[in-house]
Formats: C-alpha cells, sequence, structure tokens
C-alpha cells in the first residue's frame, strides 16, 4: 500500500542558503517518497530547481546544492505506485504565468480533481501531467487573475475537495497551506535565522531547530523577510487528521498534531492487550512496523519481549524465479525466523495492520514452519474495509481482506489461533485526539469529505457556508 | 553554431507498429539533434510516449519499440546549446484537453514567441516549460474550442511568425504542417502501407520509401486510414528556404525542396572556383563540412583533390588543461595535419562557412606550422553578417567576424594569404532556387519576416491578406 | 570499523542451478560486505563468473543468474576500506593451472601474507592483485604439483597464518577448509537436493534448509555428486571464535559454533546489568547495534525500555558543509533523539562498542540537548584496547580511545555520567564458550597466533606439531 | 573483422605529467580499440594505475589524469571481439614481482601463447586471465631472476613468437620493444622535454611533438632520465610489416615504416585503376574506408569521382527486427545511396578489401535498387585467402568468400559488373616496401613465422639462430 508524498519549505531572513536545509529536511522525510525528489529556490532575482528519480542523496550533489542559489525554497519527496513514476510528474511543478514564476509542492490527494480539471479544459486550458498539482497551478493562476493574494488562495480553498498540504513558492514569497480538515500533517518550526514548514516535525530536528507548532487546519502563511503572517481562511468545525499517519506513515520521532507518534504507538500496543489479552511465552512484532507495538503489548502485559522475526536490511529490488519453494524463499529474504526464539513456543505477533491478508498468512506459516505452537495475532488498526480516497494507495476494496470477512474469517486466512484487531474506540483514545477531529474513513467506510459512492456522517460543507 | 532539430511523422493504414519506422527515421535525422529524441504514437485507444536525452540508440532499446504500440505516431530529435538542455524540454510535447491528447513535434523557431506567451499569460494561462512548442500548444487548444480542425489551424497559422515544420498528433491523426514561407524542409514519403512525412528524404530512404514531394510552404496534411487529405491554408507570394540547409545542416543525400544537397555542394565548389580561381598545388577541404565543395572546386579547376587535415572519427567529449600548447592540442585532438600531402605547398582550403574566424585561424596556423607554404581559403556561404533568428543558434552580431570587418580584414584575422567567399549570386545559382524564395538573412541582414531592429524587404504579409 | 565478507559454496546432486541458491545466499549475508559480490558456478564441463561491485541485486539481474549454468559453485560478498576497493580484488578469484581451474572465495585475514608472498616472488612468481586470496591460490596449486588434493590442503593449511574460511571450486569439486583456530564462522546445511556451506546459517534458512553444524575448525570438507567426505586435516588443542561475530557482525538469526547470535545479545544485555546496575527512568538503545543488548538489561533491569533516539532507515551517501552546525546535523541524519523520551529523564544507553569514543560523544550531547537529565552508558564488549590483525578494520591502536585511557577517562571523553563496560567474564558466560576458544585479541591484546610485536598468550602450534 | 590494440609510452625528464600525453595519445589512437583503455603512470616511488571499459574520454576525466601522477607512463587502447570483453582484460597489466612492479601494455598476437602458457603451467604457476599478456608477464620475470634486464629481454624475444610491440615499465624505467619482423608498427618521437613511443606516428602530432624514427625490428629502447639507450637484440634477416596496416588499421595521417599511409592508399588507387581499367560514368567510394582509394583511382583514370552513398556518422548500437526489409533497413541505417549520383549511371565501386562479401553484396544490392546501370567492383587488396594470426580477428578461412572461389566466383556472389582486386605486386609497389619485409599471409596463405598446419615460405629463425 501507500502513496504518499513529503513536503518542506524554507524562509531565511538573511542570505543563508535556503538549498541545504530543504536538502537535508527532505533527507528526513525520505521515508514519505523513494521515487522522486526536487527542490526549488528563489533568491530574489532568479528561480532554480532541479528534480530527479531516486534517493535524495542520489539526485543531489554538493555542487547541485550550492548551485541553487536562493534565501528561500520548496522542497518534495514523492511515492509512486510503478505506473506512472516519470520525470515530468516530479515536484516541485514551476509554472510561469503573467506576473512571474509559481512553484507548487503538495502531499494529499484531491477527490474532485478530475471534476476540476474538466472544468479547466473546457475553458481550453491544457495539462501537461496528470497530476493534481497542475490542477491546482492553473486554479491558483486563475483567481490572481481576479484577486489579490489572500483572497486568491481562500477562492482557490473554496474549490479543492481532498487533502492539501502544500508550500507554494510565488517569486520570492513562500506560501504555505493546509487543507481545512487538516488531513495530511504540516508543521512550522523555527531554525536559526529563518523558518522551516514541513509534514513531519522531524525534519525541524534535523535542522536543529524548535517545533513551533501545526499548521492550523484551513491556515495560510506567507513567509517574507524572515517573518510570518497567518490567515485562517477557511473555518472547519471539525478536523480530520489521518489515523495512518500514526499507524505506518510517519517516523515515530515526529509529533503530529500535538501528538508524539512514538508514544501513540506505545499506547496502542498496551491497549491492544487491554482489548485482546493472551496468554503467551512472548511477544513478537513484525519487523519494523510492529516493534513499538509489541514493546507497549509486551509493557501492558509482562509477557517477554523477543523478536521471533529479523528483518534483512539490505534488501534491494529481487527477482523470483517461479515455484513453490521461491514464493517461500521470497518470504525469507526479507523476513526470516529466529527459530530458537519461536520454537515450541506460544507467540502474539504484533503488526500495524492487515490489507490483503496474504503477507500475514506467508509469515506465520512461516513461524509455524519454525515451530511455532500458537500464534496470537495482535493488530495496530481496526479491520481495514474501505479504500483511501485522500492519500493513501491502500488496495481497492475488492482486494481489502477485511472488507469481506468478519474476524473470524480474516483469522482463518492468515491461519492465526487468534486474531485481535484495536477496536476504534482504543485506537482513538491511545491517539488522544476526539473521533470528530479525525479521519477514520478506511476503518468505516464513512469519509469527511463527499466521495461518489461512499457515506460522508459529517454534513459535508458547502461553499457558501465558509 | 546550429540549434537544429528534426521531426518525422509515420500513418500507417493497418496494424504496422509505426514506432519501429519512427526510431528508424530519427536514427537518419539523428545529425539535426543529438541532445534528446522521443517518439509518440497513438494505437486508436491510447497515446504512448517516451523520451530521453542522448542519442537514439541510447534511449530506446527494442523493448521500448514493442511496448510503444500504435499505427501512427511521431517522433522528433533535438540539438541545444548546453544552458537549457532538459529532459522538460524534450519533444514530442503531449497534452491533454478537452477532446483528448494532443502530441506536438517542432522543428524551426517562432519569432513572435515572446508576444504569444504574454497574450496567453494575460488570460490566465500558464506554462511548464519555456518552448515555442507550448505556446503553439495552447493556441492550437484555443482555436479548437471554436474551430473545426482545418480552420483552427489555419487560424494558429495567422499567428504564428517564424519557421515552424509541425508533425502534430490528435488523438490518432496525423496532422502535419509547415510555415507559409518553407523556412524549414518538410518532406512527405511513401512506405509500405502507408505515409512518412520527414525534415529529410534521406530518412524516407531509411524505410525503402519513395519521396512523393515536399510538404508545400503554408500546406497541412491530415493523415487518416492510409490516406491523406491537403490543405493549402495559406498562401505567400514568395518562399524563403533557410539556404544553410544546403550550406551546413542537411545531408548530403537529402532533396530538399526540389534539390539534391550533394549536388549544390558541387555546384557551389565549382562557382567558387569561378568566382576566386587560385593557383595552388592542392585543394585540402576542412573535413566533413569542405569535402564535397572541395571536391567541387577541384573539378572545375584541375587543381589536384588532397586531404591535408584528418578528422579524428572517435571525438568524445574531452577536457583540456590550462597552458599554451594545450590550445594546438585541442585542435590536434579534432584536426591533425597530414603534413606530407602540405609541406611546401600551396594549398586551396575550402570550409563551409566562418563564423568567429577563430576555429579557421587555428587550422590555418596549424597547417603553417606543418610547412604550407601559401593557404587560400574558399568558403562555401557569403560571409555571415548578421544572426539568424529563424533556427540557428549561429553567434550574437557581436561574435560574428564578418559583421565588422571587410574581407579583407577577415583574411587578416584568419592568416590567409587569400580568402574567398562565394557571392550571393553564384550561391543562389548554385542551389538553384530564386532569391526571391530563399531566407538569406544571416548573409543579408534582411529578413522574409519582420523581426524588431532588423530589416525586412520583402512587405511582411498582414494578417488580413492570408 | 569492520572489514569484513562473507562466503557460500553449494553442491547439488542434480542440474538444479547452484547460482540461484548461490544468489539468494549472498543477499542473507549482504550485511557482511556491500562493496562486491561474485559468483562462481561449474556445470561439469565450463566454469562461469560474474562479479561486480555494488550491492548482490545491483550486480545480478534474472539473466546472469539463468546463464551462469553449473551445479555447483561459490560466491563472495566483501566490504573494504575505500582506499582499495576495485574490481580487481572482487572474489572468486578465478585462476587456471596445468589441471584446470580453481575458483577461491575467501573470509578472513592471513597474519603472515607479507611474508609468503615475498617467498613466492623469490620463486620467480609474480602478483596481479594485493589480496589474501592470490597468495593462497599460489600455495594451493604449488602444494598441488607434489600432492594429491588432501594432502596439498593439509600442505597448505601448514603455511597459512590467521583467519580462513575458504570455498574453493577446483574444476567441478566442491572444497571447503576453515582454520585451525576456527576464528571465522563457517557452517554446513542440507538443501533440497544438495548440500550449502556458509558464513551464517541465515543464509541456510533463506534457501529453506536445515542447519547441519558448524564445520570443524582444521577441518576439510570435499563435495561431490550431492555427498561430502571429511578430513580433519590440522588438530589445535582450542579454539579462537571471533567474539565480535557475536558482538556485533553476524545476523540475530544466525547460530554460530552452536549458539544463537540473538540469544547471546540478550544474555549479555542481562548481564551487563548485573554487573553495572543503574537507576533510571527508561533503558535506550543506539539503533540498531544496542537494541538486542537494550532489551536484556530492561528484562533483568525491570527499568522501561524506550526508544530515545531514532535511526533514519534511508540513510546514503551524503556530504556535510563546513560548520559547527553542520557536525550536529550529520549526526543527526543517521540518528534523531525521540525528545519527549529523554527529555527531564535518566537514561541507560546501551550501545555495542566503543572504538574511538567520537560518535558516542556526539550521541550523548545530543541527547543533553534534547533534555536528558543523566546518561548512564552500558557497553556490550569489553574496553577494545588492541587492533585486530584477523579481519576486522577496526582502527589503529592510536586512534582506540580505550587504550589509553582507563574507564573513567573513556567516560569523560564521552560525557556520560556513568560508564560500564561488560568484564570478559561475563562476555565469555553470555557466550557460552570457553574463554580458551575464543578470539580475544582486541580486548586484552593476547592474540590467538604469533603478530609480530603483539603477545600471544598461547604457546604458538609450530609447523612441526600439526 | 580487426582485433587490435593501440600502445603509448611516454617519458619525461622532468615532473612534467605523463598521464595527460597519454591521455591524449590514446585519443589520436581511440581508431585502433573502442572497447577499454588504460593508464599507468610512475612517479618514482609510486606506481599508478586506471583502466575502464568504453572509449578514453569515457574512462578518463580531469579529476582522474591529475590523480595519475607520475613522469613516465604507458597505455593502451583494446579492441575485442565480444566474447572475452571484460574489465580483468585490460591493460596496462601491471603485476608485482620480488623487485617491485611491472606494467605492461602489448599490441599484436603471439602464435605459440599457449604453448608457453602450458610450460609456465607446468611449473606451477597461475593465470589470471586469458591474455598474452599474462604469458609475458611470467616469462619476463622468470628471465629477470636470472638475467640483467637487457638479457633478460633478449632471451625472453627468444621465446615468443608471434607480433608483439610491447611497452612496459619497470617501476619507473620506460622499457619497449618491437618484435624481430616488426610486424605491428611502432614509432618514436621528441616531445617538449621528453620523448613518446607509440603505434601510430599521427599520435606524436596531437602531443606538437616530431616523428624520430620507427623502433627497429628487434629492438629495445631503455628511457631513463629524459633520455634512451637502444639495443638491437634480435636480428631477423627480413621484416614482417603487417600490409593491413596501410589498407585498413593505421590513419591516413600517420607515417608507419617511413610510408605515409595516405600515399599509399593514393598510389593504391591509382595502380587499381592500372591494373584494371573501366569506363565508367563516376568512381564512387564505399566511405570511409575506401575514399583516398576511389580519389587515387578517380586522378588516374579521369573518371568522375562522386561520392554514391553517404555514411550514418552517428551511428551507435541499434537493433533490427526480423524481416526482409529489415535487412535492406540495416544497411541503410549505416549507408545510403545518393540515389541522382548513381541514377542510370555506369559506377566504379572502390572498397579496401573483401572478407566475407556479404555487405559488399548488400550495398551493390542498394545500388541496383537505386537505379545504378552498371558496377565495377576494385578493391584495394588482393584478396584475402587465409586467416590472420598475427593480431586481426578478421575471420575463419571457412568465412572467407575468396579461399573458396577464384575472382568470378567473388564477382558472382557480390552480383558485380566486374570485379578487379589489386595484384600482390601492384600492393607491393604502392606501399614502397620490399614484398620480403612485408607480411601478407592473409593474402597468400604462407606466414612469417611458423604456424601449425600453415606453410611458411621463410624459413623459420632458429632460436639459436639469433
Amino acid at each position: 500500500m501507500h502513496e504518499e508524498c513529503g513536503v518542506v519549505g524554507v524562509s531565511f531572513k538573511d542570505e543563508a542558503p535556503a538549498a541545504l536545509s530543504i536538502y537535508y529536511a527532505l533527507y528526513a522525510l525520505q521515508h514519505r517518497g523513494q521515487e522522486s525528489a526536487g527542490i526549488t529556490v528563489h533568491d530574489g532575482a532568479q528561480v532554480r530547481t532541479l528534480k530527479g528519480m531516486g534517493l535524495v542523496p542520489e539526485i543531489f550533489n554538493r555542487q547541485d546544492i550550492q548551485r541553487l542559489k536562493g534565501h528561500v525554497g520548496i522542497g518534495h519527496v514523492r511515492y509512486s505506485t510503478t505506473g506512472s513514476s516519470k520525470i515530468e510528474n516530479c515536484q516541485p511543478l514551476l509554472v510561469s504565468f503573467k506576473s512571474g514564476n509559481i512553484a507548487i509542492a503538495h502531499n494529499g490527494n484531491l477527490v474532485n480533481s478530475k471534476e476540476l480539471r474538466t472544468e479547466l479544459e473546457k475553458e481550453g486550458r491544457i495539462f501537461l501531467s496528470d497530476s493534481d498539482t497542475e490542477v491546482i497551478a492553473h486554479l491558483l493562476v486563475k483567481k490572481l487573475m481576479n484577486y489579490e493574494l489572500e483572497d486568491a488562495v481562500q477562492e482557490l480553498m473554496k474549490l479543492l475537495i481532498g487533502s492539501y498540504s502544500l508550500v507554494i513558492l510565488i517569486d520570492n514569497s513562500l506560501i504555505v497551506v493546509r487543507d481545512p480538515l487538516g488531513i495530511k500533517p504540516l508543521c512550522l518550526g523555527q531554525i536559526d535565522n529563518g523558518y522551516v514548514v514541513t509534514s513531519e516535525s522531524a525534519a525541524i530536528d534535523i535542522l536543529n531547530g524548535q517545533l513551533i507548532r501545526d499548521i492550523a487546519p484551513g491556515e495560510m502563511l506567507i513567509f517574507s523577510n524572515g517573518s510570518y503572517e497567518s490567515k485562517h481562511l477557511v473555518k472547519s468545525r471539525n478536523h480530520a487528521h489521518c489515523v495512518f499517519e500514526y499507524i505506518y506513515f510517519a517516523r515515530p520521532d515526529s509529533v503530529i498534531d500535538g501528538e508524539l507518534v512514538y508514544n501513540v504507538r506505545m499506547r496502542i500496543g498496551k491497549t491492544l492487550f487491554e482489548e485482546h489479552p493472551a496468554k503467551a511465552d512472548i511477544v513478537s512484532p513484525v519487523p519494523d512496523s510492529g516493534i513499538t507495538y509489541a514493546i507497549g503489548f509486551s509493557k501492558e502485559s509482562a509477557i517477554d519481549y523477543m523478536e521471533g522475526l529479523m528483518k534483512n536490511r539490505y534488501i534491494g529490488r529481487t527477482f523470483i524465479m517461479p515455484g513453490q519453494d521461491m514464493r517461500e524463499t521470497a518470504v525469507r529474504l526479507k523476513l526470516n525466523t529466529i527459530r530458537p526464539n519461536i520454537e515450541g513456543k506460544s507467540v502474539v505477533l504484533v503488526d500495524d495492520s492487515i490489507v490483503r491478508g496474504t503477507t500475514s498468512r506467508r509469515i506465520i506459516d512461516l513461524m509455524r514452519k519454525s515451530g511455532a505452537r500458537e500464534i496470537h495475532v495482535r493488530i495496530a488498526s481496526p479491520p481495514i474495509i474501505s479504500p483511501c480516497y485522500l492519500g493513501i494507495d491502500m488496495a481497492t476494496r475488492e482486494e481489502l481482506v477485511a472488507a469481506h470477512k468478519a474476524v473470524k474469517g480474516v483469522e482463518a486466512v492468515i491461519n492465526a489461533d487468534s486474531l485481535g484487531y484495536i477496536s476504534l474506540e482504543g485506537l482513538v483514545k491511545s491517539i488522544g485526539i476526539p473521533l470528530d477531529d479525525l479521519c477514520v474513513g478506511c476503518l468505516t467506510g464513512e469519509y469527511p469529505v463527499e466521495i461518489p459512492g461512499e457515506r460522508c456522517t459529517r454534513r459535508q460543507l458547502k461553499l457558501s457556508e465558509f
């Protein structure tokens, strides 16, 4: 699963080189996208941009960063499913318009992208990519034809439905915008001589900076000359922070919308035990995603934490020959069992989520082959029963095992002795944010924005209500 | 000098794979652009495109060509000065608009590109590249909002000032357009089961096809289902075929606007002797560009043809260390003298043109050092006194040695014993096309289109006159 | 620190492709060497080899593995300090000699390599690389001139001083040899239709095989036609298994000389607490190397295990600009603090070893800056006071902080509130192998083989005693 | 056809950087080998080497050349058939032996390489490559065990049968050796502050140097401190200069064994007409190899020189799809016809040689398709009837069309109206060197050295006669 991105914006008061700080911040956000990366900077007179396919240190070298002169800039890392991985889709997207240049980097997904695009095409406009970002660029420029910046952005936000954490460079002004529901994270940090805005606070730490606060849902910040102005452009009764940022995406050392991800995960682990206790010899995570949950579970249950699976740190793209044995080899290349730790034992196996169930099944088969006596699976998220339309490429509804089977059915599919998912209540409690301010569409099938063919429990905010 | 491009369009009646033919045609056009190449094809249902930096065989492999399914398509090779060499500028440019997809490949240069772009930006449009081609895409789509295809293209042509040989794919229709002055070449060939349109007829030969005719200036062809329709959309009293296609760019084995390039060059060589006879022991070309001229000169003069300079066939990008000796080495890496052929001899040295004069000077110095007694330079073009605005990146007026010096002055700069340029009349006679139908702006400073700050001898065609 | 290698040999009874199994095994051994890898196979008639720089999946693709036909073969992964990283040093080393081909892959380091080489050069022999492996190849071929295989290998072993786990292919016979002290690991596994010999048992798991046993120190195995013969060629009163295989190198899921590495590390963690108890709020590892130790420490001490440092999983080769801030950034790029987990807390920080002390100092400074109240460092190895001559490129004696300072001195250097190293006795007990059968040269300065300028507590075995 | 190599050695009196001069010389020798290149230099204290696959400018950049410090050094470019193209075979071959380092670069082919190797293997020696050069390295070191340098090289030369132009670096002494028959070229030049030895004099020109003389067959030069000493170690009654250096390999601007290649080719062209006159409208070369011959033929015959074929300058590695049309396309990608130049005409087509006849046939078919009325083929070499064992990978005897057919038969195979090969006498006269001093084995089947299964007209020199 998982289409994701990371964004960063940096504004220095003086001549400090923004590109270097953006480079390090992208490095810290690399887990949010490994397919491509890009940096755009402005030095007051000229805009410069460099984008490429691959990991941040593969794309940029010292000379590149030195050539990217400018005290203000934005950056982006991108993940994508294989099909559409091409250089044209790399961000920031840089466009020229009547008053100069605009560069945009975007984390999120618009639900009404196709409709907006069709509207724009009806006006005779053309598109060079199939990205949401180009749609946003068209709309922003269109609004800037008739409005001042603040109003233009407000008008833009009225049109966009979905998740968007945006960092925008209009000539040498940095503008950041977070969608009214605050679906994707975005936070503000103080760094030496300036400010940084980024998807995760861990990137602020890298720059030896201090997290100031999250960008509020519906808020716009405009940076210039080392200070910034805040505008709350769109108000929303409630927010809809993505729970999977806590469950899977974000780094444990990031603080997102006020909560340290590590702590959330530890609390989830504890809650999992409260809700689904188990008698077992050991608690073992599926590495790496299950580790913190398993430690929390172990602490609460007093069952020994012991690693029964070993992840290969040097996994690259390999190939598998046809044949039954090869399927087992394919799993073992990534996850080997530590046989003596599980042989003859009853094991609580903790993972973050179950999507299709096939990987869980293979891991459990492997553990049984290595002699595990009982395997009690505990999952840090409630069953995923519905697709995500707001930024995560999880799977189609057909592929989601929990969309079609009750817990007992999934238990059978993955061949576990018992299976316990955390409850939605338990998850919400562990995160520490009210349910009404979370997006749990994939867990409930009820989304915070109107999506054709899906339920929307919250009354959709009408444009006129903004 | 020389910014150039090559284009090709292929339309098959049946399911034959257009990409393979385009690939081979681009191979034959490689001399027109070595920086990047691209192919776009359509199979009736879907558009597919692949572009990349480098030479044609480096970009496309067998699998790529097989994946590019479709019986109609276009291709492009591109040369460029170093600065703007980036993947975003590769062609074909593929855009989506309200009725589908348009892919465009362009050879030429618009003189009013900036004005057109500014107009479009005033309407709120945005640009993702700085290419003329994106301007053309906007205008074409804009016209298609209000007109049927034929009228839309005619309206488009009324707006474009400059040179343009265009191959366009609108969904699975191939459309080709040549500017009303016919500045850049474009010709039509019959191939097995279909048609090919290409910058040079040599690319038709590669496909074992037959040259049918040149696309007429101002003509549009629309291909579908293995046949084509011709529309003469814009009439121009006269044409303005670029003389430098004959002098330098085109392959000798291409027939351009009715004239075989090899024959033109042979005639130029003969005319050069008639106009500037010389008594000498040998006639020697600057390889490769001077070879055919030198053979013509030798034949007419009965002076022995003998190579005094040897070109290294394996020149790649090398580097030169600072120092006087190194400058000589730099020349010798590309062109070595065959000392025994020139020692003690009076040499007629034939080249296609002189731009800055520095290369000529270095070659002559080298030949003198190798013992040449006299060096009589004969040049296959008249003095270049003015820049090209219509597709060739020659040099600025400041850099053009003949813009500031009379022939005697250039003779001194390059250290020749005598210097003879072909006359404009001699050139025109050798080409075999009336002066009124040639573009000789770089040789006279008078251009066939209005260019701010330059003279335009021909009365500029007003839009209303079309 | 750390020059290391991994080796694998595979022998199938039938036509099964050895290269595929070797490929997967090398994948599992990737942590032992990321600089280069190679595979050599024999199909009964012909030897085939492929080597390259980089990671295993970067070097070999599906076609490569299919082309490497043969039912018997060997493989190698190699780590190296930057200086000597070149393709010529990649293994297996393939040589031809009077009776055919020999391919050799080697893990270990010869102490008397230079002397042996000088002797060989005195005989007029030449060397194309500077590797120990070429020395071994010369000696083996030399002995094969006068002895049958078994005796030749025995004679060879009499000459070699140091560590060597060898997999050798003489035409289509696989021979494996482990040095008489068993310094580097080597074990035997049963796989479907054949056998595998490899540095670590985790590679046997990958192939869905079963660990049979370790190769005994001084033992040679000869494989042919799906069976093998064992010869104990050299007896040693004691062994000298490298303790750092347990402390750092080996995968936790490998069983080495009878001990599961994970369990050894867990026991070390517990022993560390027994020897150096601490009152603290949390136990935190330096990830990844300190994790298992910290879990053991936590279990024994009942102090909460909590991660105070977060490792960036996507670290590539980056660059750092000069400046004080940049040094902090350099550390944070690899290890970020999870501030809320350590702020105001007393932390037990667990790591595997201290070499120069500089990294420890930077981590502790970072943790203090993030608000840690007290930092009590616990180290899973005794102080490293002496270099390794037997396969690990740790550092020179000058660089080793503990070579020049007592524990209190190191404590000051790294700025810890307290520092506790495990004792040698505690380490030995935790490993579960008698001290007399371990190599602890780097911890005591007393080596199991004679090294000029160093002490050798064990009476060195004289050649005549074999 | 054609396995070839180029070598260069440079010795400076002072601290001038040899690597830079070697780099440029290799550039000038690139036509002798495009597969790999290497440079080895010595600065008095240390040897440094860099080798790689590809063209010279692809392998070495400015930093590489600057790092290759040393005032003396050697270089090599290598061509090879696809099979054995691997980095291990790149030269110079650098070995260490008892007294230091030896680096060797070799152009030529030993006829008795296998025998010598077998002898060496019987002594227990091992080989890491399958190159002649490693055999030479073993023998040289072996002789240096018992002899001083001069005698050692003389002893070495007594053992080697075949062609060898060697440049050798023993520590910081440059030694060059040419085989007693002088089969492959090697010449000496004066450059600023030192000397250069190289396969072709064109490489001396590049360095702004002066050709002093050819290295004599059987001669050794030893360079040190900016001067050199000459030793004529082996005398041979006659020499055996390879005629194909003149016919095909060497650059036209090189002087080889006293003859300018360009002039030889011009004389061959004239002689061809004398021996095989033709009535025709034009003389046309197969470019590039036939050009100079065609010019000579034209001059002598007074038949117009006119290019009927056009070579694509940008040929890279392409692929061809199956199918009849594709074969024609394959030829046209490299050589297009200039139809108007040949249509309806009788053409004399001049080429350097015919190996298999298939390429000639395809070219002639193409020209006939383009309307040529008659095609009279004239070939600058006599029929190739026998393989080359001395450095050229032409073809096997089975593949050589002239090995099995008389001229009339070849004429039919290639579909020419007439076919005329130059006579051996005509060739010898044109070269200007007596037949007894040329190697014409491929033309007569009689070789200057004994080759099992082949005739050797010259009495083979016995070792005792040296």
